[in-house]
């Protein structure tokens, strides 16, 4: 029996016990006369006590040959501590040590295993299992651990089933790159790795499986970036006989239910709001709603005054920073102005008016980037339609409608940041609806989907899929929506096409010739001809999911054991070199092409 | 809204009211003045009804109208059913139709959608959201749903952290193939898919998680026997700091849980016995104990007698069918003895004592094949023996004692099934202890891990594992187990090395060179050198555990889309060919050897 007790559970009511305590040596103070050791392991960390009063001189030796992380099988009695420490749970006692096995050594690890960590990112991975180890990374995990036990407790609740899909399956070319496995059975064939269960969940609902659900991983050779891994998980459901109605009513139900059960927070219904107001108001199809500074267009008063810049634009467009005036250096604004110019946003230029806090300021109410070509009545009429009152900034960004919308996007969110509007803790929710069905891409002159190809439109958009011209067919909007929470996208879905004709005509706007489309979904195509029910389904990320709960930004913590941005597991230098004979066996032999 | 109610939920207490039901034709009945539809979802079947009297000419028509597995959407009130239906929930009522939607129609499916379908396997398969939409296969996947979300729930309640360990890894030659993945961004690189996430979960052990669980699939590249599948799903456990006996407990509490929870059955605990007790009990490592029929060594009464086979034999032994002496006729016998020396079991011969239940019989006692070598009173020791009554028929064999105890148990199974001594709904379960460590292969002369490479001894036997010559090492046990229900290997674990010198030892007597054991599990090794805790941890096949749970026998009913015995998915027909830009940006050429 290696323990009776864990590290983190024992409090005054055990004092006068004998326990048995295993764990990692996270500290040694050695006084001479007596030593402290403390012991810790996932549950928290309990201090050990030797003195030459009470212990054995071997006893004392033994404590003093520890090294950081030797793992240790600890007994002795529960004492009251006397200089009591009230950072940790178990700060009111300690072991008086009567015994210590060390149950392994350990060399001295290449990073402290602390919260903060003096370790790169290289080394932590290469270690990863020492990294693990530390109490933020632990805490992350466990956290996941919890989103997922909840949203399986919830959705069981409400009748899903948790079905497996299989992970070796077909490459189709739509979409981001598979991951292939070849197949020695079935030489020259290979499987693919599923970016999503999507067309399964699908036939479940044509097999009446009604409700389906299913937390699994997903893959997507892509070039990585920052934020993305090749394996990720998806909470991924699917359900029949239901309308968009059902769909955000059930998963609405479902994240309210992991907030209260893993946050202990209540959450308000949540806001919906079209995909056309969501550009609109924030330029975005994922506004942050936790803040306001919304979009004010400003064509009818900006253009018309001789400003080419703003004359020429097709969209003049501006927000308001409450109170920014004067925290704003005309170094800061000229900065934050090159910021907007970088490739990644591409903004010409950033127009600014500063409403002076003083009325009475010498250099009169405005000052701005503009003054020569806006009286100060007429900035009044750009502060007034932005409702900015004396003491904030507005900014001003024209061109092109979308690029415009696009980057002023980027400057709300910057200044949201700047301004602390972004408070850690607070989650504000919203439905995205109505995404455009259809992009059409000029340079392959085809349609692409928004969403994926088995995306429904909306009912009273179907008919004029079936029939409309190409201009019809550009504004024809899906019965998609995806959930957004503090500015991330963290879950997404649609009603699905259920109708053969329909599902064949949007193949054939996609440029699926009616061969490939078969080839491909044929196995789809079919199973809509025998009783497929109209059926719809969301899917959400959940390892975004966890970092957004968390207040957190980069997914790689809620991940085990992420890859770098090469694709490599550095702790076990994967992928690897295959052998002859292995390669052999499948049908296979490496040609790497020079590189061009 | 596509439904106020499923077609499993109502009850004469809805009487009167107006409702909803949405689903899937399963039968019409056309009297001419009246017509009923069976109307059927997941939850059950309800009964619509129409008729001249009170229905419109266009509803009635609309109704004739309909095919077996149309999804429609009926509306109607519920009122009380004349000739009731007790063998369905819903039997009590039915529902007289105001109103009809056809959602959408069908083609005649290819094989019934009943309990017992007249579709073949492959049809089956290949139209598997049919093959779903059958009650027993929506109920097993149910089962297997209800089976993970317990398992999930009781582990997660006693500490368990559920944590993903990646698909994407390196591959191993030792054990089963792998299945590989082609690494495009590190050209000629290739991942493996996981056959268990063993050396992952050690690695959490050595983070420090404590308490790790998955319901994790895993790969295995086999030529497919009947019940294999080339991907499937373990219920994967490890925990730190304990003892095999923890292990235990620990999971025969989820053991316990899952059949009280899923099939509301208490179990008693579960009984001990070492691997040579059971070999020498039974002949087997996963004896079947539901019923006795244990072997009787015989070679003390049997040798001496003359009869050169059993003279000659390294064991003689035997088992007892109580009563069947009389079911048995001389041509039963005959076939039997037959069956046994199939190639499959390989007996040389089936030597059998009758034990004639009249005492007075004029044949005498006993008839048997060597009555001429033993005569009744030297039969009457081998009843005696064998604790055999009259009524009683004894079966013996004879040869090298590894070999006979494995025909031996054939016999013994398939008298079992004979005489209804497995019986359905009787569950007993049974640890088996103590594994050999080592298995010695002569052909390749090296030692082969009889469960894993990472497997510790017992305790007692680590020291000889260090030094021991080659029969000691012959002879050491493995502190491993398995949990055996019903004569199936539902898990297995064992206490793993967590000692880096020990490891590389085992490494060196499974012939990994010191270069191959530190490519391919340096990073393991590495881990034991910074404080790696000992620990042990177990896994159970899901697949399997859900069958035997269910009575039955194959798992491939409980897996929603299988693979056939080539490995191909017969619905969406995969493995397929992959095109040659895919192959290109791969750095792959498909080179198909020729037959040989």
């Amino acid at each position: 029996m290696y323990r009776t007790h864990n590290c983190g559970e024992l409090r005054p009511s055990h004092i006068g016990q004998q326990v048995t305590l295993s764990g990692w040596v996270q500290t040694i103070r050695d006084k001479g006369f007596m030593a402290w050791v403390d012991l810790r392991d996932r549950y928290g960390v309990t201090q050990l006590l030797v003195n030459e009063e009470k212990s054995s001189p071997e006893l004392l030796e033994k404590v003093r040959s520890l090294g950081r992380e030797f793992v240790v099988k600890a007994t002795g009695e529960v004492i009251e501590r006397i200089s009591k420490n009230d950072k940790i749970p178990t700060g009111d006692i300690e072991i008086m040590l009567t015994d210590l096995e060390i149950l392994n050594a350990s060399k001295t690890p290449p990073f402290t295993i602390e919260d903060e960590s003096d370790g790169g990112d290289e080394l932590r991975m290469k270690y990863r299992y020492l990294d693990i180890r530390r109490s933020p990374v632990q805490q992350n995990l466990i956290f996941r651990s919890q989103v997922a036990i909840e949203t399986r407790k919830h959705l069981s609740g409400v009748g899903f089933i948790e079905i497996e899909t299989p992970n070796l399956i077909k490459s189709t070319p739509e979409g981001a790159r598979d991951f292939v496995v070849p197949s020695r059975m079935n030489p020259g064939q290979f499987y693919a790795l599923p970016q999503s269960p999507q067309t399964f969940k699908q036939i479940l609902m044509v097999a009446g499986m009604d409700k389906y659900f299913q937390i699994v991983k997903c893959f997507r050779d892509e070039d990585l970036r920052a934020d993305r891994q090749p394996e990720f998980t998806q909470i991924d459901c699917e359900m029949a006989f239901v309308t968009r109605e059902d769909i955000l009513n059930t998963f609405e139900g479902l994240t309210k239910h992991l907030f209260k059960s893993v946050l202990g927070l209540e959450m308000a219904d949540f806001p919906r709001m079209s995909y056309d107001e969501a550009m609109t108001r924030y330029g975005s199809d994922k506004p942050d709603i936790r803040f306001g500074m919304e979009f004010c267009e400003l064509n009818d008063i900006a253009q018309g005054h001789g400003f080419s810049v703003f004359d020429s634009a097709e969209l003049v467009v501006g927000i308001c920073a409450e109170g920014q005036a004067e925290s704003f250096s005309n170094k800061d604004i000229k900065d934050l102005t090159e910021w907007m110019q970088r490739p990644q946003i591409g903004a010409k230029g950033l127009v600014w008016i500063k409403y002076n806090s003083d009325p009475n300021d010498e250099m009169g109410r405005f000052r701005s980037s503009v003054s020569k070509f806006y009286s100060e009545d007429q900035l009044q009429t750009f502060a007034d339609k932005m409702g900015a009152k004396p003491g904030d900034l507005m900014f001003v960004l024209s061109g092109e409608a979308e690029k415009t919308r696009k980057q002023l996007n980027e400057l709300r969110l910057e200044m949201g940041r700047r301004m602390g509007l972004m408070k850690p803790g607070e989650f504000k929710p919203l439905w995205v609806v109505n995404f455009p069905l259809l992009e059409w891409d000029e340079e392959s002159q085809r349609f692409f989907a928004m969403h994926h190809p088995f995306t429904a439109p909306l009912p009273e958009d179907a008919e004029k899929m079936m029939s409309g011209d190409h201009e019809t067919l550009k504004n024809l909007r899906a019965n998609a929506y995806d959930l957004v929470l503090n500015g991330v996208e963290i879950g997404g879905g649609s009603i699905r096409i259920h109708d053969r004709a329909l599902q064949e005509k949007n193949f054939q706007l996609l440029g699926f010739t009616p061969e490939q489309a078969e080839n491909q979904f044929g196995f789809l195509l079919g199973a809509f001809e025998y009783g497929a029910p109209p059926h719809g389904g969301i899917a959400f990320g959940l390892d975004r999911l966890c970092a957004v709960m968390r207040g957190q930004t980069s997914i790689r913590d809620f991940i085990a054991f992420p890859k770098n941005n090469m694709g490599r597991d550095m702790m076990i230098d994967a992928p690897d070199g295959l052998d002859e004979a292995q390669l052999k066996e499948l049908n296979l032999k490496v040609e790497i092409a020079a590189k061009s």
